[in-house]
């Protein structure tokens, strides 16, 4: 095979890809929308998600035209149009999954009620499939086109715009969704439930509706900014490791028999970007294979269709390395990246649903300082097992095809992007048709229904957590590699001595510990904003119980003033979600400048290591929390049940979960990846320092 | 002035320091005792604490002969002895100390009851000068003594066995006494206080005596063999990188003039006894000092005599350096390391009393969610500033004197040892002394002093906390500095390859990751351990109370068990610090015989800021939490006072900081000293690897 000839079908498939997409939101649409109160109720969600969104990308715009000017100004306009094309592919990706995940909602709650679970099961799984097709769609359009205008090893470096582009988009998505999606859920819980005493999702509730919409902005485009992310990092990556490689570095993959070093190198380069195809081509047998596999029990049905899509890319990565003049050892990295991905993610579910839960919900019997001490046990507990794997991904990676390698295993842990992310965006659209069948009224069989569904969308959001943490870990690594290969030819080319990154010069091991502060620093920052964005929202739930006549007793007619909600989620979200973003994009560039590239180089190693275990205890912990409250109120803990002592003691874990497990804990797999795609993009102007 | 004189001085001063501490401890025992119900409770701590040493001391004495066995065997019979002898130092101060403690207590309660706040403070302050005088001494005697017999540079790298000996006993002293004393801690408080409604240290409470002793066996004697090991490490680790200079970076630290090479490599090595030495003489002036403030407000007498020392230290500092033939740049390390630890005090004192705690305290209002979301974000937050000190005294003492530098700069920061550590070990004398009087029935004017001193002990313990953890950040990166200049030494002497360090290398950030989970996971073994064994406490209490009869009701001559108390912690503790401990020492050896050196090595810096981070967390968020309960309870929150919900919630922050700040927080500090000087002294036999 040839991987000049192969490159070109990237796009078209990426392209195709978007043809898919629409198909499905459109198939989609076609399915009944249940009666009017459920129509009416799914509108102000949307229009709540939406309106987030456009004032989100209004901000976005002035701050993606600055940053592009001063990449215009510094690295050329090519850099400038790399990034914002990958800009508007993230923001474009979640733009539509939104559309999709806002028209599933409620067509789940009503195929629940009209045709069954099975159906509920797919009308959700499709809804979700929307945003996961889109995104690996425009990842390979994009990157692809790119690729194909500048895929040579020289120009190579300015695809990391593409990547910088993205991760830009997706801080902001990330960070300002989980603080929109936490500040109404912490506050609609702590009056509903814990003041007034209505049950969650009550319509009588004015954050209600803020706080679907939530799950949206948060689990649904933050999400898959995130994923996106991820997926194009990863890549960008593995192509800039590639441009760099020469001598034995570069020998060594060869597949053997006579192959210039130029169709080495261009097959090398190409790889990510075909194996990519090759996992999202599979990713569409899986999707569509949950249309048979419906029928089986939906936890069932969600595995085996992600099998299917992992059992087909391993298979055709196999004849596509086996295929080009590359080495075979390649293809063991990509194994491992993908069985990473797999066990990181069964670990994930045993630390949010084994064993675990039930220790903190034993603790809670003893009160709830008692259960935060266990979630927080368990939490700085569960960071050992997945960190153990990711290691043993980088050292047989690198066994088998050195730095290449560990970038290479990235790409395979996300090339089935395509179904993971479905999976992952199945979750909220199935939380929310459980709140629309509660708000709608639609009666206890339907609420089983859809609560089955969402208790299953709570584990696999767990599961996805896992992924995004663990591939966020890898990407970081392989964009980490290449900004040291870049940044050492850079000051090579310039003349000045090569970077000496040993721990033990004082200027690493001071970056090391500037790194290391910032996850916990930004960490600070999100719980805060949180913290005083819920304090705002319980304020203006109080007054209008308060005002409104009749709207606690449930009169008639009366209805909660949820836009004013919505609007204060949106408004703080998007102003906390400054401080923690410019953090991130500018903390590398003053170090880089400052103290030079051997500081910046400890930097991004120290934040990815403690970004990657602060993730992992905050997503864990979380989770943990949240279950082992549920695990009370299903009545699997002896003498306990709702209203008792120590469900009241779980209510408190879960409720300090929710910051950690959606808002800033997922902030930190963004913070690792920018700060280090930034640093790649900056690479080429690093050199002489300040200090 | 020559240092080959001067070094004698050493272990001389050392001797008459124990002189010292013994006439301090003497005077002390002439005190009043109080009444005879008073002593009956003494008696009890005291028994309690020596139990629970002697028990202790007996599982050590098997673990340091095993070592010393292993080390006699591999690195030769003086390393053994070294080993052996820094572990029977640092048990030797912890056995000194907590018998000054556990005298002081009930002395400072009968002075506040018979001579008034002035002398109550003076006995109090002597209570823990045994402790301070005793560190520093057996510090000054031990090394000193080993340096004029070992102290060339080829034999030098004997004495990294005193600092390792100093560090095992340090390790499990610190965990060991952390979770005895939080268990008994939050044992008796979730029982007395939150069950059955009686007050604090109310002498029915079973758990109450336990609770006391807990404050010697964690506070004195685990706190000061905390110090004792950053004391000697940070020694030790100036002696090594000394002994290791050569060609440039030893003639840049010449004065100028002719001198011999020799004699500026001796001059450099013996510099950090002779400051530690100038420093003690100041500590002692300071201690004496408090006689003549006793007088003024109890926390201006603590600050000026800790003055009065480090500036008289400073000032000998200077005229040493300037006597010396080394370069005058080495005293502006000294500065700026003394400098430090000062700053990272009052960040420390910013964030555990100022309007962090107020903003804890407010947040309680919504419940004990949002006080523990409040608090988390603190804690989280708390970590920049430290760190960005520690940082620029890093960067200023390696610009001022290389990587000699950062090792003086920890030796100046713990110089004046014999007063911080008094002033530190005062805390707990204070707070068993408000125990005591309570248990006594001393009246509300003598408890009202206790609480006065109790009160500043607070703010002392966590000053002395963000210290300890400072002192800990300088000695382990002087360590890691030492062991990679060993590890070079013995690799070139052996043939082999040099050390490769660099952040890219797979086996470096390998290293980094597996380093970088030590410390959460060291984290959540002992949160677990204290959870576990504050179980079995309140099961205990529970059971007295329901089967003593007439316990609860305060029965004239009923008496609660309290030995059973005790013997849960003890049994707890002993059991609970093994696995921590072991980890600790085993890890380095692993890595560093499988992975490598250079994995090694990454492994270090890994743990080393995690640990460093994490252990700045926890302390904070728990001395905040501590201090936000506090602060409801004295009326400083606006319509909140003790029993209003506000309160319940804050007493939650409050329990769940206990581990936190008092048993998992500072273990970190000793994880990071003794898997650092573990590497050094296994430096010289690194070589070949597994992997």
């Amino acid at each position: 095979m040839d991987a000049e000839t192969l490159i070109k079908a990237v796009p078209i498939v990426g392209l195709a890809g978007m043809l898919v997409a629409g198909w499905i939101f459109f198939s989609l649409t076609r399915q009944s929308a249940g009666n009017a109160r459920m129509g009416e109720i799914a509108q102000a969600i949307q229009e709540g998600a939406m309106a987030f969104l456009k004032r989100e990308y209004r901000i976005l715009v002035i701050f993606v035209a600055a940053v592009a000017v001063l990449l215009g100004y510094f690295l050329g306009i090519r850099s400038a149009v790399a990034f914002a094309s990958g800009a508007f592919c993230s923001a474009l990706a979640g733009f539509i999954g939104m559309q999709g995940a806002t028209r599933a909602n409620v067509r789940t709650a009503a195929a629940a009620s009209e045709e069954g679970q099975a159906k509920a099961l797919l009308v959700a799984f499709n809804g979700g499939a929307v945003m996961g097709v889109s995104v690996a769609s425009l990842g390979l359009l994009g990157l692809g086109l790119f690729f194909l205008w500048l895929g040579n090893p020289d120009d190579a470096k300015v695809i990391n715009g593409f990547a910088m582009g993205a991760s830009s988009i997706a801080l902001f998505a990330r960070v300002g969704g989980g603080i929109f999606t936490k500040a109404a859920d912490v506050g609609a819980d702590l009056v509903g439930k814990l003041e007034a005493g209505i049950p969650e999702d009550d319509p009588r509730n004015p954050g209600v509706i803020a706080d679907n919409v939530g799950d949206n902005v948060g689990d649904v485009a933050g999400m898959g900014a995130d994923i996106f992310e991820s997926y194009v990092g990863s890549m960008v990556a593995t192509i800039a490791i590639g441009a760099t490689l020469f001598g034995d570095s570069l020998a060594r993959l060869s597949g053997g028999g006579a192959v210039t070093e130029a169709t080495l190198k261009s097959s090398l380069m190409a790889l990510p970007l075909l194996l990519a195809t090759v996992g999202f081509v599979a990713s569409l047998v899986g999707i569509l294979s949950l249309r048979l596999l419906k029928g089986i029990d939906p936890a069932g049905a969600l595995r085996y269709s992600t099998f299917i899509a992992g059992g087909l890319f391993l298979a055709g990565a196999y004849v596509l390395i086996g295929g080009l003049p590359i080495h075979n050892g390649i293809f063991i990295a990509v194994l491992f990246g993908t069985l990473a991905g797999i066990i990181i993610g069964l670990i994930t579910e045993y630390y949010t649903s084994g064993g675990p839960v039930r220790r903190i919900a034993e603790a809670s019997k003893t009160g709830a300082a008692t259960n935060i001490i266990s979630g927080l046990a368990i939490g700085l507990e569960s960071c050992a097992l997945p960190v153990l794997v990711i290691v043993a991904a980088i050292w047989i990676s690198n066994q088998s095809a050195g730095l290449y390698g560990i970038g290479i295993a990235a790409v395979g842990m996300l090339a089935t992007v395509g179904i993971t992310m479905s999976v992952d965006a199945y979750g909220p659209v199935a939380d929310n048709a459980g709140g629309i069948s509660e708000m709608a009224g639609l009666g206890p069989e339907v609420r089983a229904i859809t609560d089955r569904l969402d208790s299953l969308g709570n584990t696999t959001a767990a599961m996805g957590k896992g992924f995004a943490i663990g591939s966020a870990a890898l990407t970081t690594l392989a964009l980490f590699s290449a900004f040291t290969q870049a940044t050492d030819l850079s000051l090579q080319a310039k003349g000045l001595e090569p970077l000496d990154m040993s721990i033990d010069q004082p200027r690493v091991f001071i970056g090391l510990f500037l790194g290391g502060i910032l996850p916990f620093f930004i960490g600070a920052l999100t719980m805060t904003s949180v913290g005083r964005a819920a304090t705002q929202m319980v304020e203006e739930i109080r007054r209008q119980f308060r005002e409104i006549p009749g709207l606690l007793e449930g009169k008639a007619g009366v209805k909660p003033d949820s836009a004013r909600c919505v609007e204060i989620s949106t408004n703080a979200a998007l102003k906390e979600m400054m401080l923690p973003g410019m953090t991130a994009v500018l903390a590398p560039v003053a170090v880089g400048f400052v103290l030079g590239p051997s500081a910046l180089g400890g930097m991004l190693a120290g934040a990815t290591v403690t970004g990657v275990l602060l993730a992992l205890m905050m997503a864990n912990s979380g989770g943990a929390w949240d279950n082992a409250k549920k695990a009370i109120e299903k009545g699997d803990i002896e003498g306990e049940s709702k209203g008792t002592d120590a469900h009241k003691a779980a209510v408190v874990g879960d409720t300090v979960g929710d910051p950690f497990k959606d808002t800033s804990g997922p902030s930190m797999n963004i913070l690792i990846k920018l700060m280090s795609v930034v640093s790649l993009v900056i690479a080429p102007l690093l050199g002489k320092t300040l200090l």
